[in-house]
């Protein structure tokens, strides 16, 4: 791995560990055994590492959630499809759990990576809705358009939010694989009351499937 | 008004208009034209402040959010019941935006408010199940116990989560009333798919009155 993208990835690690503000430079270069000098060629400062790390993060976001062609649709079992994506959401919140859980902070302190964050939430916007209406055209839910739209929303809601929630609520404050876990439950339950009978039942199967994993990891 | 009101007050004010970071003990005294000494004689720092607007916080959800007695449900029509909890979600809201906007940060600095942000949310949550009963046993809705409370749960994270989210997605930061209208607009849409016939009929009316205060604010 080039030093750019050891440092990038170091820093992640620490800022999910301990917090983002927790977190200097000193602290990233000394955790991958760099001198600070070598660390400030690559990066003048830790905003630039939070844009790199953002720069991943919003990849992530076009690629995972990039809908499927009809026909791709079609030869996959869609219980698995919705499976494949809400692993990705439970992906990205655990691996950028540090971004989650300070977002505002994060991006108050640089207008350039605001601007970023907003476009890419548009094009996920965009992409979320083309995935939902997949799931309508495959009868898993029956929804007017702008109810769609709205439900899209929520669910964004929920995923954009569950990190701060939970850490607002635990007295302990660290997040761990389990809470997010109940994050994918929650979104769960926003859909079930308004699935198709068909929708209803793939649904309990994901619900199950996730509720196993809250129960291993207590 | 006594002088320790008056400090809190003050506090509210100038906390939501500038945010809480940017605002210190010396602001608010200069804003309410007492010495920083006097100020002192009745908050050792800015955490007791904060502390004592939270009190009266607290006491505001706690009355506001008191489930009615049956009888009185019963003579109140429930589209009326409905704006008036509607209303008092936005009042907090907007009046208390500043603790809504920074909330993770605010609680991670103080150990003893956490707690009592804790509490209060417990609270809280008992007191809404309550209420969406009485909107269940009115017929407004028709879920079962574990649906009503993912229902309650998904309500009570988009409005907690709601000025954050739109902090972050608007290029403006500056939280106005209108985007506060969009989240009672946006707290609708997620019932409105899952209520009654007679329960759709009136929570489109309540949409029709907050989307014309969202138009009347543009």
């Amino acid at each position: 791995m080039k030093t750019k993208d050891r440092i990038i990835h170091g820093a992640l690690t620490l800022f999910n560990q301990n917090g983002e503000r927790n977190i200097t430079t000193n602290h990233i270069a000394a955790h991958l055994e760099i001198s600070p000098g070598n660390l400030y060629y690559h990066f003048r400062n830790k905003e630039e590492i939070i844009n790199g790390i953002f720069d991943n993060y919003a990849q992530e976001l076009k690629v995972r959630f990039k809908p499927m062609a009809k026909e791709e649709q079609s030869t996959m079992p869609s219980v698995q499809i919705m499976l494949s994506y809400l692993d990705s959401i439970f992906e990205l919140m655990w691996n950028y759990r540090f971004f989650y859980a300070n977002l505002p902070d994060i991006l108050s302190r640089d207008e350039a990576l605001k601007l970023k964050y907003v476009k890419a939430q548009a094009a996920l916007n965009d992409n979320l809705i083309a995935i939902m209406n997949g799931f309508r055209d495959s009868g898993l839910i029956a929804l007017k358009d702008d109810e769609l739209k709205s439900l899209t929303k929520t669910l964004h809601i929920v995923a954009s939010c569950w990190i701060n929630y939970q850490t607002a609520l635990l007295s302990d404050k660290e997040i761990t694989e389990n809470s997010i876990y109940q994050g994918m439950l929650q979104m769960l339950n926003v859909v079930r009351p308004i699935a198709t009978e068909q929708g209803r039942v793939q649904i309990l199967e994901l619900e199950a499937h996730y509720q196993s994993r809250v129960s291993a990891s207590n």
